[in-house]
């Protein structure tokens, strides 16, 4: 039951919000546990986890860019010489590398408008997200 | 025990902090749980949760003053022609859509200075707060 | 088992990063705990915690200059009169006040470059981090 199961992901864009709801939904019925909590965990440093508006693609399309402005990909970083992605770790940073979300009656609780979303501040890449979920 | 329970919570300006400290100390007495782990979970998308200072509110405006210079309401947003809200859907993201308190003698623990705010983003609205409070 | 932890860290910079990577893996092998969940809590309003590449120290320095060009710590701040540290208050909250870390074979699942920092924002000083490792 608190097994870790992991997920892979593919991204095919630089930045790339990538929807989870399907495979944790799955997760969480295979799970068994009808009261819980489901812990989605992000074990890569130029990726993050979120939690927002699934319905309109725009508004991904809005956090991405605003993310962009505030944290260019050109910048006066140190990190820069090396791998040229300082930008990517400072958003993963600024989202967090697990949310959490709660388990009721078998499935998880999302808000009407939710989606659990995949950062890719790094890709293309092959990615792997972590996933436990606890009974109680 | 893990039954989740659910707050309601009137805001009434479009960006406001409100303390939750009072009613999830409730509801962790009720629980009974004497250690544990509580979960306070925001089931929206243009709302967040944050723990900072409760004591002099100066510093919870002073949040949300530099996220309104960060992340202005009025932007080349894609999500603007329908709701305008696109700014709080992405500070929801910034600040996080859940948090969690350590529970040690039937009690949250908080630091000194720390209180449990639920971020209004684009209020006034009606809106509602999930908690799960675990044993063990 | 489910006890909370205090680990005392001492800053000696106002914004420093401060690895606790050794400290957490060392009480999750004292707690006994083979698959479970560990949370890491910072109790102050002016510090917070975040997980990112641990490798390369330029990262965490570019994480660093970036949160203190988007939150300067001269600004004009209404908690500024009385400490001076709105900016640390403001970089407590993007960066959040608790991670969560799964822990699978006695050990925290770290990814490869992953370390965990305790984010000092206005240092230096004598701060408490709060650990709760739970079973299941």
């Amino acid at each position: 039951m608190g097994q870790i199961r992991e997920l892979t992901i593919q991204s095919h864009e630089r930045c790339e919000f990538i929807k989870l709801d399907r495979e944790l939904a799955s997760l969480v019925t295979e799970s068994g546990v009808e009261e819980g909590v489901c812990y989605v965990y992000v074990p890569h440093t130029s990726a993050g986890l979120t939690i927002n508006e699934g319905a309109d693609p725009t508004v991904m399309q809005d956090i991405g860019a605003k993310l962009a402005e505030l944290v260019p990909r050109e910048g006066p970083y140190r990190h820069a010489d090396s791998e040229r992605n300082a930008d990517s770790h400072i958003k993963a940073t600024l989202t967090g590398s697990s949310v959490v979300v709660l388990i009721r009656n078998g499935e998880p609780v999302l808000g009407t408008w939710q989606s659990i979303f995949f950062c890719e501040f790094d890709g293309p890449r092959r990615r792997q997200v972590l996933v436990k979920i606890t009974d109680g």
